[in-house]
């Protein structure tokens, strides 16, 4: 991409440069899709980093110093943060500014950030379904969001301008942007997201929990599955810890569910049913191969060889 | 690597060639270890295809023909085969031939396999830590055991001559070898391979059985943390299947381990207790860095795309 491209935004301020949004200052730089950058962030060290990796043309510890004169203002702090967040800008912001995030819950978001904003400021709740489970300023690369989905939940009466200029931008990362109702978003990112986090995060920590000497055994054999799942748990434990306290709900009816099947599984391995075992795997492998059909299969961890 | 060095056997029987048969045919071809390799498998299609890969010398559908006059004979089958294999090579076995196997339980191999052999045969258990979700012959490539773990089991009045060669095949395939006790390997296996796959299967089961809406939905945003349960729940049923009633035991008592941690987190979201949540993700992300320090962070998928 070059940035010969009119800019969609004269300035975009980003409140919080991690993994999320330190990939999209770098894929606006990139496809110059900002005249200019802003970045804040409340950690003195994290922002002298985003400085010395060059992410922005601005850079402020004070977030409503940071979205005074933006166009366009990016919240990619952990969901726990996004109600100090949204009271901290609200004296930078002026009436036809946009609001976004990046947030992996959208109900709560809505909720927390939605009152804060003063009127003629729209607010377009998004979240880019993309990540790895590095996390700060330097974990972030301009193609992350190339051909993932993006996933906008606009309140029905929510500014239409803002909206599409939110999706433009999102498209011209390389996303491919849908709208979807705030609960209904959260229910499905339930299943797809949180519930295999939560999954992971309980089987690694069940493993840390066996006597010494398994414990290193259990790093040493990890590559027969377990260091799938040590990945995910690798995520950012703050992130993490906000999303599912945020998407409570949601979290709790799946975990219901997978406890069933998991308990209907227990069963049938105990009782040698072969069979009940053999129908659900290969019911799974198809799933697995829709999931490749989709172009989802990849994964984004820089740190994977591949065979030769 | 050449096929320049000794070979370490004269002649090599595989009985099955699937993903783990074919990938070490391919690198004892590769590197020279046999002079002649002798490929066996029930199925005809299957033979054919490995013929038309030219991963053998011989091909035989029946398995004692295929094991007549082999220094070394491979076990490559799903372990609920095994005593039926076991069975059906004896007639073939000539005192002095070296059995050994690729299964991912080891003590219920040591008692199907050990008491249908005939006296002067001893037969060596292994298991190499080292797969991918694919299956069939097409499915192999010879760097698979590269840098990975393979576990022996002998037992204790196994012929040391015979493990050591055994041993020194997997050397040269580029797998560091252990020594393990059987029941030993089937409860640190349980942890750090069955469990995990017990898992990535109940919740892409649990997924699928969601309303049909909400299932196309799974898929197309499985980018956040499903897919990769997608990818190890994509393994062989039949394997798998096997694997869960031959390690019974281990198994039903990892998962209760894990249903005990995942309860204690259930109750912890629903009065959020975020300390609870956050000091458990610190943990296992902790152990993340032991897995990538330990050199077994790789995954083996060849369709994940790297980042740019």
């Amino acid at each position: 991409m070059s940035a010969a491209v009119d800019p969609l935004f004269r300035r975009i301020a980003f409140v919080g440069i991690g993994l999320i949004g330190s990939s999209l200052a770098r894929a606006v730089r990139e496809r110059g899709l900002a005249k200019e950058i802003v970045i804040s962030t409340r950690s003195p060290a994290t922002l002298e980093r985003a400085r010395e990796l060059g992410l922005g043309d601005d850079y402020h510890l004070d977030a409503a110093t940071a979205v005074a004169d933006a166009e366009l203002v990016v919240m990619c702090v952990p969901l726990g943060a996004y109600e100090g967040v949204a009271q901290a800008i609200k004296p930078g912001l002026k009436e036809g500014t946009i609001v976004t995030d990046v947030g992996s819950a959208k109900a709560s978001v809505m909720a927390a950030v939605g009152r804060h904003l003063p009127d003629g400021v729209p607010f377009v709740p998004g979240h880019p379904v993309a990540g790895t489970e590095h996390s700060g300023p330097d974990a972030g690369f301009a193609s992350l969001f190339q051909d993932r989905w993006c996933v906008l939940t606009p309140a029905a009466d929510c500014n239409p301008t803002a909206v599409s200029r939110v999706a433009a931008l999102w498209a011209a990362c390389g996303s491919r942007v849908e709208m979807m109702d705030a609960a209904h978003h959260d229910k499905v990112l339930a299943i797809t997201s949180h519930l295999p986090h939560l999954i992971a995060y309980t089987i690694v920590g069940t493993a840390t929990d066996l006597e010494a000497d398994d414990h290193a055994e259990v790093i040493k054999y990890s590559a027969g599955g377990f260091r799938d799942f040590t990945r995910i748990a690798g995520s950012d434990p703050i992130m993490w810890r906000d999303i599912f306290l945020n998407n409570k709900e949601s979290v709790l009816e799946m975990l219901q569910r997978f406890t069933e099947d998991l308990t209907a599984l227990q069963r049938a391995i105990r009782r040698d049913e072969g069979d009940t075992l053999e129908s659900l795997f290969r019911r799974t492998r198809a799933v697995r191969l829709g999931v490749v059909e989709a172009g989802q299969a990849g994964s984004f961890d820089p740190q994977e060889p591949k065979p030769d």
